[in-house]
């Protein structure tokens, strides 16, 4: 079947919501860890982190300030600082959970169940439950004309992880930290290792 | 363990790539359908799509024009508009080897085994073999300082999936579709579904 814009327009809108959201297939999931210049940590659950470059290190995800999570927003902009850690099936219903709409005076860390844990030199709060994290700094923020979101680019400053996790390759081992995907806004994932390939060399003749 | 900025700078570049890119956890993994104004269609695997918005249905991805996939991004230039076509189990060696450098004149639909289809008024190729899909706008490209990097942002022209996969809800359901989803460079993985969770109210009270 075949759904044309004009018909996505005149959808109910959380139907279309599940629909678009649904369409990027698995999605990767991370919590944003910030402070605020009070001393306010906060903590709020993303699918849209995105890798930009390895040389340097740049890691994306896209936001609206508009909306939740509002004070991720400032606090990165205040701090200049913030963190990003994987979530796993362990804490993926909490995770979840900081998608609620807290008190500005609430800490989602607190609320929703997390350990804070700090970086000597960083005012990001990490989160102490994951497996794999990082404290990054703001590099640029990127506007959109075509819609009301931003694109937040972070450097990664300091790379925590379990040296059980490492690859001789540099590769995490996704099998042992055991990362949840989701699709649309709340169907989590487990994923099963299917395949690995090479990377595939100049200048191939096809596969027939 | 913990890398610092300047030890992943140090860093192997082979290394650091397989580091930095298996960082954000599961990625989706889509193939971009082009064609050229000479009328040659392209294919190119990426895993940076990014849902942007549902109002309008806004859909993103990272490019570098300056290395593959090259002709894609001259494509969409050239014709204002791509398609976006979901990963299965059932093809993802093949979809992984469009990642190769062919010859300007080879398309990856017949290099790699795609069928290629098309919908009445739209020029970019769809991959027959895909159970979700859309053709999308070109609406902009926002290039960003950090890197030489490119997000290009597209609209749902035309979205294609099986009757059988749409929830009433509007979600696509992954159990049915069954979408692959990536780690690094080239470590695939097969997704089973977890848990679902609601729609997170305002004014929550916190889980404890």
């Amino acid at each position: 079947m075949i759904f044309t814009a004009s018909q996505i327009q005149a959808m109910d809108r959380t139907y279309r919501l599940n629909l678009i959201n649904s369409f990027p297939g698995m999605k990767p999931v991370n919590l944003v860890g910030t402070i605020s210049s009070e001393g306010l940590s906060n903590l709020a659950i993303i699918s849209s982190v995105v890798h930009i470059g390895s040389d340097p290190p740049l890691i994306g995800f896209m936001m609206r300030p508009s909306n939740t999570p509002r004070h991720t927003y400032t606090n990165i902009k205040e701090a200049n600082e913030f963190s990003i850690n994987m979530v796993t099936h362990k804490f993926v219903d909490r995770a979840h959970f900081t998608s609620g709409k807290f008190s500005a005076n609430v800490s989602e860390f607190q609320s929703c169940g997390f350990t804070e844990s700090y970086i000597a030199g960083y005012h990001a709060p990490l989160v102490k439950e994951s497996p794999v994290k990082a404290i990054l700094s703001f590099e640029e923020e990127v506007h959109l004309s075509s819609s009301n979101s931003i694109l937040i680019v972070g450097k990664i400053q300091c790379l925590w992880l379990q040296e059980s996790t490492l690859q001789e390759d540099g590769n995490i081992n996704m099998e042992k930290c055991r990362p949840v995907a989701v699709s649309g806004l709340g169907t989590y994932f487990q994923p099963t290792q299917l395949a690995s390939f090479p990377y595939v060399g100049s200048k191939v003749k096809g596969l027939r």
